[in-house]
Parts: structure tokens; sequence; C-alpha cells
């Protein structure tokens, strides 16, 4: 018996190429070009042809050939995305661009206000991308956009990968399947539902780097009543910056400032310092005055010495501060390379100072030149106060 | 008093440029060409101007438009990659370029053998680059390169971190610190050694994913006699593809052979498959021809259709299966859309079947076709055995 299928995979192996470690490459952009210059005339045809459609409603290119340059790289980028997305079996995916100078009426025909932005048309929904333009950030996005949001923890090995997702919202429900009677005596179901003291039929709210659940009130729910508690705690008090979530998360400033706090992850001084930030969230989980933004520096290596030169810190430390989000004016803990992280009740007690000064900076600010600065505040709040 | 610093604070503020929201935003290329072109006549006095050097030795870019665009990509990627460097203030960091066809002498002089890699020149020694030709892969592995690779533990929350960091190979020691006698006697890291079970002078060695410590024989320790235990335990059991690292990995294969296991961690069915590859790995931890490479889906947006295509599976769900290094030929284990994973025995007793298979198959084949092939044998280990 084992010969005949010995004979079979020899034979079948003749057809194979020679795949070799190009099973690993990454796609080379093949010089088809996919990317569709959108237009008053071809807009509508084109878009018909998708059934998801990704616009680049770009900002028209400045002259200088670094412009120009630049503007092909973002090109290249999104015709990487659309090849990518183009192998993609399960829909059919189309990216366009639309010029803000040439076919500003085309945009707002889309309902697109914001230049310099990506939108995902849906057939339900268009859903804007305001994170890094690249092609792998963006085809990701892609990715989750299409995926099924529900999944169904039943397990205890799953319940654990539940709560080993920190940095995102999560809801999680308990509730008979449509399918069958049979889950709700279902032995393991349950024990995930005893575990998360949940209730038949009862949603609740984790916000991210959070432990303990909000009971989402007024069971049984309605589709709005759920999006609306969603809308209204979608500021955590911890919340981390990534490529895709980057722009979006900036624009949500608190009074036009930002807490920022860098710690590497994956060292064990940014570690440390990443758990007592999570202790100052959870100690502080109703103010909604507070919201630190956590920048983990491996994710944005890039992005490294131009934060060190802006910001005037060394990240191979873990640093925490205040930063004007108009023009980046910075304040900063001193917190001697690392060597001397806060506690979490010391931390709380510098953001409360430092908050209240810039806020009062401001006041008086505004009342004689109408901008706000807590530039090189560290220097008088260390020596002064 | 408060009212001297807020003047400062004023007075100063006038000098701020407004950066508002570029502090964020992704260095561009500026269009300076920092890339140098080593050739016999420069190579020397361009590397004497650098403290560190990173060369891509390139094959001679092919003639087609797909071709030339491609090394445009790639050329911009090291172009970016020195910009960036070059804001970095601790060290001066070149980058340069040697074309395989017209400069193999001058590559042969600096020690280079494989072209298409990367290469980077410290003042000690010569470091491949095996990983993405991406800039911000590439700037981070440089940042590593340059970091110090010993961190000091010395209290609970940044033993957590050492716990957490389970991807890399680690070690650990305990030591008396030359600077002080202190060390020996101090609480917390007293707790730690205690907390990891650790002698003083000894070093533990953590394999990837494992909980449990191997003592390095043989203390005290020279430093060949540690590098060289490393370089003997460099094949861990569970190993996890990433982007710096992905071509070393491939080209590390066992007797042709890459056992692959696609788990996505922050979903719940991947997140409990990878759990069941960790108990695999730690069950056979002793043995030297079992790696499994872990790919989390996450990692690798771009190459997703590319690998649903190749290996004819669907990664919305954990995947495990057995891989031909050269030809990418492969056999998958069902596991009905990831509605039913295996357990660990239940895993270890199919990859033993696989291997023994693939191994008895390769033989067969080398006898008749020199050729070791696995294609499509999933239908057969299914049906036939």
């Amino acid at each position: 018996m084992k010969w005949t299928w010995v004979l079979v995979v020899v034979l079948l192996s003749f057809g194979s190429i020679s795949l070799g470690k190009d099973s690993l490459d990454f796609p080379e952009y093949d010089g088809k070009d996919r990317v569709h210059d959108l237009n008053a005339k071809n807009y509508k045809s084109v878009m018909k042809k998708y059934d998801i459609m990704v616009v680049y409603y770009h900002d028209h290119p400045g002259s200088s050939r670094a412009a120009q340059r630049q503007f092909e790289i973002e090109e290249l980028a999104l015709e990487l995305a659309a090849q990518v997305l183009d192998e993609f079996d399960d829909e059919d995916i189309g990216v366009g661009l639309i010029d803000a100078k040439h076919d500003k009426a085309v945009a707002k025909k889309l309902g697109l206000d914001e230049s310099d932005s990506i939108f995902v048309f849906t057939e339900d929904e268009v859903i804007e991308y305001d994170g890094e333009l690249a092609a792998d950030t963006l085809v990701e996005f892609i990715y989750d956009v299409l995926e099924d949001p529900v999944e169904i923890i039943d397990n205890s090995k799953e319940l654990k990968g539940f709560k080993n997702i920190e940095e995102d919202i999560k809801l999680v429900g308990y509730f008979k399947s449509h399918k069958s009677e049979r889950f709700e005596f279902f032995g393991p179901v349950l024990q995930v539902a005893k575990a998360l003291d949940l209730k038949l039929n009862e949603v609740d709210f984790y916000e991210p780097f959070m432990d303990e659940p909000v009971v989402v009130p007024g069971k049984p729910y309605s589709e709005e009543e759920l999006v609306k508690f969603i809308e209204d705690h979608d500021r955590p008090t911890l919340r981390k910056l990534q490529p895709h979530n980057m722009y979006e998360i900036w624009e949500d400033d608190v009074d036009g400032e930002h807490i920022i706090a860098f710690a590497e992850e994956s060292d064990p001084d940014g570690f440390e310092f990443l758990e007592i930030l999570k202790q100052v969230a959870e100690d502080n989980t109703d103010n909604p005055d507070l919201s630190i933004v956590w920048i983990d520096p491996d994710d944005f290596p890039l992005l490294l010495p131009h934060w060190e030169k802006t910001f005037g810190i060394d990240l191979s430390h873990p640093q925490i501060g205040v930063v004007e989000a108009d023009d980046a004016d910075s304040v900063w803990l001193d917190m001697d390379d690392g060597e001397d992280l806060p506690s979490a009740d010391e931390l709380e007690d510098w953001l409360e100072d430092v908050l209240n000064i810039t806020s009062l900076l401001c006041k008086i600010n505004v009342m004689l030149y109408t901008e706000c600065a807590v530039h090189h505040m560290d220097v008088f709040y260390d020596d002064e106060l």
C-alpha cells in the first residue's frame, strides 16, 4: 500500500516549481499599475468594480525634487498594497488616488472632508485609516476590516489568549448559541463565563490594560446602545501608540496636551516602568482628564533620533512627559537615566502637578500671547518648586 | 517665585518652531544622497570615515523595468536608513553598496562571500544582517548592535520583564558588582537570584519559550566557553520567525525541511495553538532534530496571500506543516479551520509520523531522482495510513 502513494508523490513532484527561499521573499512590485487616479469622469465606474475601495485623498505634491520623490514612494507603497490585495482571494479590493488640488469636487461627492488621509469604502461604511502610509501597516488594517470581529471563547487556553490582549478595547458577552441550546450547559463555556464573572446575556467592557471590566448597563442591548457606550469610553486612561493608529491618537489630545510615556517592553527597565504606568492607569481609570499615551520605541525605529532631538531626551531609558500637541513643546520627568523610577504614587503626584502648572501657564499665556507653552519647564520644576 | 519661571517660560516659547504633528511624522527622504557606491578606488577611504559601516553586497540589478524599480526601492530604503542614522548622535554610521558584478574583488577583500546580504562592520567584528531589506527593520537591528547587551535586574518588576522576554535566547548570571561589594548583600538582588534559583558566579541559559533554564557548565567561565555554549545551543526547539531574522532561520533547515506553525498570538485560537506549541517544545527540548518555526501572520501582512497560495492553506486559522526548504512543497495537519486543535500529545505524534514519512520519502526519492518531496502527501496521510 505504501508504494502506491510513494509513486504518486514522486510523479507529482515533477510539477513543482523551484520556489525555494522565494516563499519567504517579500513581494516585489511587479511594475503593473493597479492604483487608479480617480477623477470626476471615472470615479463612479472604477468604484463600482470593487467590493472594497481604498482611497488616498492626498494633498497635491510639491514641486521640489524631495517632495516629488516622497510622493513617488507613497504611490509605490500603494501600488505594492494593491498588488498584495489583488492576490487576496476573498474580495475584490481596489486602490485609488484623489488629488486635493485637482479633484476636490470628487472627494466632496464621496463625503471626504479631510485630505492627507486614507479612506476604506466597504459596502456599508467608510472607515478612515489614520496611520502610517506604509504597505504593510495599511494591508494589515484592511485584513482587520475584513475579519469577523467576533471570536468564540470556549476553553481556558482561549480565555488566557483573551486576557493576553491588553492593547485594545475588548467586549465580552455570554450568550446562548442560536444554533444550539447546548452551549448553556456546556462545561468549558460555563467555566469561562464563571472565570470572567459573566451573567447570561451580559456584556462586559474592558478598557485597554485593565484587568477589571465594566458591565455595560441596560441589557438587553441594542446595537446602537453598545456602539454609543464604546464611543463614550473611547479614550482609555492608558493607550498604546501604534503605526496604524498614530495620527488618530495624536489628534485626540486632552486640552491641547498629551502625556507621553516611552517604555521599551522588551527591556527590564522599560517593562518595570510600563507596570508602573498600568498601576497609575488602574488607580485613575475614572478620571476622564487622564490619558497616557504609551510609545514602545521598538515600534518606531525611524522616529527615534527625531524624537530624541525634538524632545531633548535619551530614549535608551524610560521617559514620561507632557507634550503640547500643537508645537511639541514638552516637559519631562527626571528619572536619572532610568536608574530611579518613580513609584505609581510619585508618578501620579508629578502628573497632577505638571498638568496643573501647564494649565495655569496656558491660562496666563492665553491672556498674554494666546499660546500655551511648557517649554523647558523641567529645569524650573526641579529647581524652583 | 512662581512668576519668575512663568516669565522665563514665556520668553523661551518665542523660540519654538511650530512642530505640531510633525513630531509624529515619519522621516521623509530629504533627497540628499548619503549611500556610497563602494569600489576598488574609494572603499578604504570611505570606510575609514565611519565608526560603523553598513554594506549592502547586492546582486547586479536586472534590466527589466520591474527589476530596475525594485532596486530603486532598495536604494531608497537604504538612503532613508542612512538619513535616520545620520541624525543619531552617538556614532558615525555610514551606508554603502557593493555591486556583485562590478566589484566582487572589493567584497572579497572585505571578507564577504555571500551576495544579496547586508553586513555591519563595527570596530571589532562583521555582523551579517539576514533580514528584510526595509529601513525600519534594518535601523532597529543597528540600534541593537549598538546597545549595551547586559542589563542589571535588581527588583521583582524587572524580573517579571526578564521572564516576559520569550522569543530570544537569554543568559542570566549572579555576580558581585566589581564597583561595590554591596550587591551581594543587597536585598532585592538576592531575592531575584533566589527567584531564579541562581548561585553566585553561575550563568543560566534560557532557550526561547522555555521557563526552565540550563546551567552553563564549567564555571568560572571564559568568554570563549560561553560563546561556544550558545553556538552549540543556537537552534531552539521553538523559534519565532521575524523580519530581522527571517532569512537566517530559513537557511538553518533541519535535513532540508522546516516545521512551520502559523499562529496569530492576538487571536484566541492562535494563542491557544501557541500554548500547545510551547508545550510540545518543552516536552521535546532535548530532541536536537525538532525545531518548530513559529510565524505570527500579523508580522508579515504582505506575505499572507502569497503563503496562502503557495501552501494551499487558509491563514485565518492556525496551521502547522512540514515544508521543504528547497522547493516549498509542503504537508499540513488538518485542523478543521481551527475548530479542532490537537493536544500537545496528538501534535507530537503527528510530527513524528510526518517527519518519519518525509524522511523515508526522501531516501526513496534520493535513490530514484535525487530529490525530496512531500507534495500533496496530506491526502495520502489522512486517507491511506
